[in-house]
């Protein structure tokens, strides 16, 4: 998946955007997306789960680059576009029912969540039933977004 | 989460159906269900995707093992019912948006995939747009279900 390469459809049909064969395998959802997990390549670290429409899964494979559907700004967010933390991708999985993806990636910065952590599952249920914080921010939001508050999606 | 225990809820309203703080901290989905990512202690190996809704994740805490919600059966499901490949669940978490849930399980007897593989994201596209299996079938599906062509959900 190099950065920049053109897909084979996209040569023999110029301007069209086609099925491919490898989308049309994916049983997407009603809302035409599928979730979507990231895992960090050598650490195994779920980072964090987003969607993916065809158009995003298509882009993440030719760019080589997380790309997903934001469903809150119901838009193509390029990961990283604003904070500058990409994800590599490495591998993309299909679930045994199709309606899942798992993408192994590099995670630039080491920081996935929109919070500054490095993953976004950072609160544990303790024995008392409370959500208790096991990761530590690595940096401050303010410093990698210019609106802060704004989150994943 | 030892098995059997009571939540402190229920016996502040017996026969009834609490809403525990934890539960209203999660951001359900229209259809009241969440997604939850199984990942496999010691491994990190993603070993599904399922749903669930607030029973069955109180069911999930209460005994300490994942009890998913089936979307396509309509009812709970006590993951190892029928294959006696339950999850020991470790620790409950949850995402920064508060809408995906994350399990660190014990996969009893190695399978967590109904197809017989350890996991489910045995499938990965190559090079040549292509989703090729990655994983082999450690059981046959026959030898563990009664009817191997069921689904996960």
């Amino acid at each position: 998946m190099p950065k920049g390469s053109v897909s084979l459809t996209r040569s023999i049909h110029p301007g069209q955007r086609m099925a491919d064969a490898w989308l049309d395998a994916i049983h997407w959802n009603p809302d035409g997306l599928v979730p979507v997990i990231a895992q960090e390549v050598g650490t195994g670290v779920v980072l964090m789960l987003a969607w993916m429409n065809p158009e995003s899964l298509r882009l993440t494979r030719d760019s080589g680059y997380a790309v997903y559907w934001s469903r809150s700004r119901g838009r193509l967010w390029r990961k990283g576009e604003e904070s500058g933390h990409q994800q590599r991708v490495r591998a993309i999985r299909l679930d045994c029912d199709a309606d899942v993806i798992l993408i192994e990636v590099e995670q630039q910065g080491g920081i996935a969540c929109h919070t500054g952590r490095h993953h976004c599952f950072f609160r544990q249920l303790d024995a008392n039933g409370n959500w208790g914080e096991i990761a530590p921010v690595l940096k401050d939001p303010a410093a990698i977004y210019h609106q802060p508050s704004q989150t994943h999606e």
